[in-house]
C-alpha cells in the first residue's frame, strides 16, 4: 500500500520539477501579473465551466450564452500570454494523460485478458 | 522528461502488485470463469456504457431503457461474484482517485497561489 502512495509522491515531485511544469507556471504568472490577462482569463474560465456544468447537467445552452462564449474566446486569442498559458496547459494534460495511461495499464490488461 | 515516465512505470508495477489489484483479478476470474456470471457482466457493462453514452451526448433516455438497466442491476445484485468484482473494482477506483489527487497536486496548488 504505502509503496503506491510512495510512488506517486516521486510522480508529483517529477511532476513539478519538470520542464512542462516549470512553464506552466511561468505562463501561469504572466497572465496573473497583468491585470487585463488576469481578468480575460477568469472570465474565459468561468464561462467554460459555466458550459461544461450545463452539458454535463443537460441543460439547454442558449444562443446567447454561445455568443457570449465565443466573444471570450477571440479575445482570449488575441492575448497572447494567455493563449501561451493555453498552450502550455494543453501540452501538460498530454503528458498527464500518457502518465494515466501507463498507471492504469495494468487494469487495462486484466478486462482484456479473460475476455 | 524520462524520470516522469520511470516514476509513472514504478507506479503502475506497485499497483499490478498491491493487494487490492490481486483482489480484483480473483473477482474478475471468478465471474470470467462461470458462464452465467460472465453473460450477465457481459450485459450489465453493455447497458451501463450504453446509458453513460447517451448521457454524455445528450440523448433522452426512454422508460423502457431504464427499466431494462433496473433489471440488470437486480440481476448482478443477486450474483455474488459480480457483487464482490464491482466491490472490489469500487475500492480499487477510489485508490487510483487518491493516486491522482496526489500526483495532479502540484498543479492545483499553482492554480491556487496566485488567484
Amino acid at each position: 500500500m504505502s509503496n503506491m502512495y510512495d510512488h506517486a509522491n516521486n510522480l508529483a515531485k517529477s511532476l513539478k520539477d519538470s520542464e512542462e511544469f516549470g512553464q506552466l507556471k511561468e505562463a501561469y504568472e504572466q497572465v496573473m501579473g497583468n491585470e487585463d490577462s488576469k481578468n480575460l482569463f477568469g472570465r474565459f474560465r468561468e464561462t467554460q465551466l459555466n458550459l461544461q456544468e450545463k452539458q454535463m447537467e443537460g441543460v439547454e445552452i442558449t444562443e446567447e450564452e454561445v455568443q457570449t462564449a465565443n466573444k471570450v474566446v477571440e479575445e482570449v486569442q488575441q492575448d497572447e500570454s494567455i493563449s501561451n498559458l493555453l498552450d502550455t496547459e494543453q501540452h501538460l494534460n498530454t503528458t498527464i494523460n500518457e502518465l494515466s495511461q501507463i498507471i492504469t495499464k495494468p487494469l487495462e490488461e486484466l478486462y482484456q485478458e479473460t475476455e
